[in-house]
């Protein structure tokens, strides 16, 4: 004979909520300052109605707050929170079968039927007796008031009573018959970021390349380009990994083989016998230097973001020291890496495999830990699908338990579910296929995925136009019109996004042969020396473009991308929207419109979606173009648009919503 | 400091498992026989490969099987296994880096590249000495063999037997090393009945109403009806609740508050001094009586399945046997049953909030385990949504625990989140919005989420084109041609359908008013007489139709259900097939056709999704109407169809895949 459950009379049933990643294995994202609005399928038996509970509360306070959630039609509910703190909340439902107000609705619905409702009054005067039984002092008084007025009613008076007695059915809600409540079986969590892990602008750059003349470049070179890197509107400088590179099987030029002896090496090939991932190279300097470097970074409005990654030169500190953290091969040597029939030999990789890899994890740990003493707060994580999702999982959570304000970016160039399970592991925002996504139908198809999908509550996308690994196609082909629209594509899709300069801004686009991707004499193997003042360089264009972020909220957050029609398959036109204007609030509009030819003018029509907008269907509205300053009158969902990409492949509009005369 | 996880190796990931319905909380339905494909994300980190498999065993015996799972693509995997006893199943799913795999294929491209692999080698022959270890006496013997000649081998044997060793890769096979293997982390249920949940017929008659002339019909009468309801085809007879009826508040004709004396009253008003829900009204006989139809149905091919309504009229023994199962009047009076500003006199619910909560559901199993005794297998559950849902996933579990046999049909008309929760709770059938969809759009809209989302996986919908409370307006306008099509719909489009009879076979399509669903003089509250041999009954039409059920297995399920267009929306066309015509099985494929407009004749042509049926897209078959036994050849995706509803209103088709001459 089977048991009972528990209790049998907790009728609610409170399913299909969202958001929910994983049946609740993972956390969703948010930032400070977010609303967290969760809906949940919830209903009974019979045609009692339902009353319900969102209840949040941070991970570290044990008390929760609840709020009313509200029906939204087919048994679909809704209720919200915001989180004001960085760190994690967590949420779950609670939904009860509402006597009270089943009894109030069907009340009025059997007076207005011309019944006699006399029983009817009693019963209700019952529940609300019950209710005064669990109110306190001068509440109880009057639910027993108001008991007492119901079973002396006539039917009239009651009518009004139960339709409009604000004291009663205040008094009611706070006092619910909660007894036979469901719970909502989990408990659902929410890791909130500060706001630059949802808006940031970010610049890479290899400090090397920017010595004096003929010398390798230093920290304090560094600090004399923060300005420059300050005026373009960035707000992230990221720096490749900053530790002693390897000699042994060096890489030269052009990722050649043996290296010469003057050739810097890769800084992704980690460790001498100078050091590891808690030193830095000789050349840039000292730990004291990078700490003034991040203070003098800080005082031009910069963050320094390191790179973090986890694989060593073969003459790192750690294959002497812990040679069991290693593969060998069969004849005693380190395995260096391998994706046959590709051979990496300047890198040896960890081996999660050990059986020491409880060691393991908790060194790669106390290496974010001293670089977080040194006061950096963003990590660019490398490469990170080639260590251990699990590995990840716990990482994460070991960082953000003591450093809550830390922000890793995900750099996984792979596959989409491998790209996804990282975020899931909490990596704070991810790089994507923005990368190489160039003709409307990819655009719309990756970001339409990226946004309005449950991916969004958990994946941040971070858009690159290129990275010192990536030059692509449309960039080697497109000149300089290409290098604007991919910007401002980045810029106003994402509103998290970033370059590889200078290469970037002075228009770096020779690969190293037709048909790669790699760049020609790529900064990842030599020490390079760029033109800041070249006369044909983006850094104003792209300084008007991250002032247009800047001064809009709408394109601080991706949530509200949506894409318009557009008749011509040259152009793409979308748009980003911030407020409601509720409250007060001022709406923000920014409509982008890019021409994806880098060759020719392209015009067409837009058909736009008006509502999406905040437009009325009829009425005239200004649009200012924020690149150009011109202003437009447009009416109605079709206009006209043409783009010349030898002036401006692009329109960044603020809709005003009224139009004013100028 | 946090702690580690248990184990830091497991580097597979295993997600998205489909089927999971509510993250595992609820089991998926099959019957005996089919197969259970499971599908899931799997991937590791870095460019290792995966294998993995699915496991799965009875619910009462403790010992996995394990099948192999492949690799579909984008990182999905599927497995499958089949289903062969009724009763409870269990999945799961394991998956584990495959050191051996990922070491052979990267040979092979080492050996494509013209790399030397003399080390390669012997890292290959030290993981097959591993897995000898693994292995017993003979298996062990030849690994060993095949690590020395791996050790041993030119390169160029080594790349002929990497790839065609069918040996060695079958003995690494099974011999893999999972120790870091990882477990999906929930165990999966699947529910498996007996055949006639997914395929079955049911004719609903009142017993009363098949008397000798001017008498209360009995089961004695019944028994003479048996053959008439078999010649039909249908394989379940279905009785409304055959309890005692209640004689106070007993409503009269058309659902008048009073009945006459001679008036019979509902048969879901259920209870008097005679007895319960474990009684047999005395006018239709005794439980012997009743076992005895049993008996003789089952001669006939028919099953008789029971209406149980856990519900009771207001001289029901348990209101004076348990008063505390009902709820109570401020004037002391058992509270009637209401759904505000409808009342229903004749009729007390239960209440399932009673402190007693557990004697009552005890009790209510109690009844299902009497008539289960009495030889009874299907249950039509009358109105489960107004018993709470935790009663049902409990009453169902108890029943099935001891008869996994039982068949319940879930009479919920009511929201659709309702509908499927009941489904959940493990309610093997389940009426459908079939009874009121009539236009192609709303029938293709329906059935495509019925039939082609992850509902398919829980809800089998059984198709009701009337039941005695329910004469949609469709058979009142159109005729004879409108009750063919709606028969043919529901015969077609579901596996599992039914009609009450002998209203519908006899075409009875009078409403009580215009604009009413209900029956006028419905049988519900009077004895009926019925001219079983009227001239136009459509007793004929159907019997043929049900051959045509029984004969086609593709009618007998319900995934396969495809929609094809064609250019009139008064005609709808769609299509079924089973069998995939591998293994030497034959397909069979039946595209019904069918005229929606019951006065006009309707012509249009279809456009066939050729592949859906199995046909290639050039050549010419035959399509054979097993309704009118024409037969046409047609070729490619577009052929012409007319139907005259006056005539028939429907093509019923076997696709024959070669055409024969005839």
């Amino acid at each position: 004979m089977r048991r009972f459950p528990p209790e049998g009379r907790q009728r609610a049933v409170i399913e299909n909520v969202k958001p929910e990643i994983d049946a609740g294995r993972f956390a969703a994202k948010r930032t400070v300052g977010d609303t967290v609005a969760v809906e949940a399928d919830m209903f009974a038996d019979g045609h009692d109605l339902l009353s319900a509970v969102l209840k949040f509360r941070r991970k570290k306070d044990p008390k929760w707050t609840e709020v009313p959630m509200a029906p939204l039609g087919n048994d679909r509910w809704r209720g919200e929170f915001a989180v004001e703190k960085i760190g994690g909340y967590l949420y779950t439902i609670e939904a009860w079968v509402d006597r009270f107000e089943t009894w109030r609705q069907g009340l009025a619905k059997k007076i207005a039927a011309g019944h006699e409702v006399s029983l009817d009054l009693q019963a209700g005067a019952s529940l609300v007796d019950d209710a005064a039984q669990r109110a306190v002092r001068d509440d109880r008084a009057k639910l027993q008031r108001h008991a007492a007025a119901l079973r002396a009613g006539a039917e009239k008076k009651v009518a009004a009573k139960i339709e409009g007695d604000d004291e009663l059915l205040r008094l009611m809600q706070k006092y619910p018959d909660r007894r036979f409540a469901t719970r909502y079986d989990k408990e659902l969590a929410v890791v909130v970021d500060r706001e630059k892990a949802r808006f940031s602008t970010w610049y890479e750059l290899f400090p090397r390349s920017f010595g004096k003349p003929g010398a390798h470049g230093s920290f304090a070179d560094l600090e004399r380009v923060l300005p420059y890197v300050a005026s373009m509107g960035f707000d992230v400088l990221y720096l490749p990994p900053i530790h002693p590179i390897g000699r042994r099987h060096r890489k030269g030029k052009n990722n050649a083989l043996s290296a010469a002896p003057s050739d810097p090496g890769s800084p992704w090939a980690i460790g001498s016998e100078e050091g590891g991932h808690k030193s830095v190279h000789p050349e840039l300097g000292t730990v004291e230097d990078f700490k003034r470097l991040v203070a003098k970074a800080k005082d031009n409005g910069l963050e320094i973001s390191i790179d973090i990654a986890f694989q060593c030169a073969p003459d790192h500190p750690y294959v002497k020291e812990h040679p069991e953290w290693f593969r060998k091969r069969p004849d005693g040597t380190v395995q260096f890496a391998e994706n046959p029939p590709k051979k990496y030999e300047d890198i040896v990789p960890l081996d999660f495999e050990t059986e020491a890899w409880r060691e393991l994890w908790a060194e790669l740990r106390d290496v974010v830990f001293f670089w977080i003493d040194q006061g950096v707060r963003l990590f660019r994580m490398d490469n990170p699908h080639t260590k251990p999702f699990r590995f990840w999982d716990w990482l994460v959570a070991e960082v953000k338990a003591r450093h809550p304000d830390v922000i890793f970016l995900s750099e996984a160039f792979t596959r989409p579910k491998i790209m996804y399970r990282l975020a899931k592991a909490g990596l704070t925002q991810s790089y994507t296929y923005f990368t190489w996504r160039r003709t409307k139908a990819e655009i719309v198809e990756y970001f339409e995925e990226l946004t309005e999908t449950e991916v969004r509550e958990f994946f941040r996308p971070s858009l690159w136009p290129n990275t010192p690994d990536i030059l692509m196609d449309y960039l080697q082909e497109g000149g300089r019109p290409a290098f604007v629209a991919r910007y401002i594509l980045a810029a106003t899709l994402g509103s998290n996004c970033g370059i590889y300069g200078p290469a970037f801004e002075l228009g770096e686009n020779r690969p190293r042969e037709p048909g790669s991707e790699e760049y020609l004499n790529a900064e990842k193997y030599e020490i390079k020396r760029w033109d800041l003042e070249k006369a044909d360089s983006l850094k104003d264009l792209i300084a008007a473009v991250n002032r247009i972020r800047k001064e809009n909220p709408a394109l601080q957050s991706d949530w509200s991308l949506k894409f318009h029609p557009i008749d011509n398959d040259r152009l793409i036109c979308y748009s980003k929207r911030a407020g409601d204007g509720s409250n007060g609030e001022r709406a923000n509009t920014i409509l982008t419109v890019v021409n994806l030819n880098p060759r020719n003018t392209e015009s067409g029509w837009v058909n736009l979606s008006l509502a999406a907008l905040g437009l009325d269907r009829d009425g005239p509205y200004e649009v200012h173009d924020l690149l150009s300053d011109a202003r437009y009158v447009w009416r109605g969902a079709k206009n006209y648009v043409e783009l010349n990409p030898n002036k401006l492949p692009a329109h960044i509009f603020r809709i005003e919503e009224r139009t004013q005369p100028h």
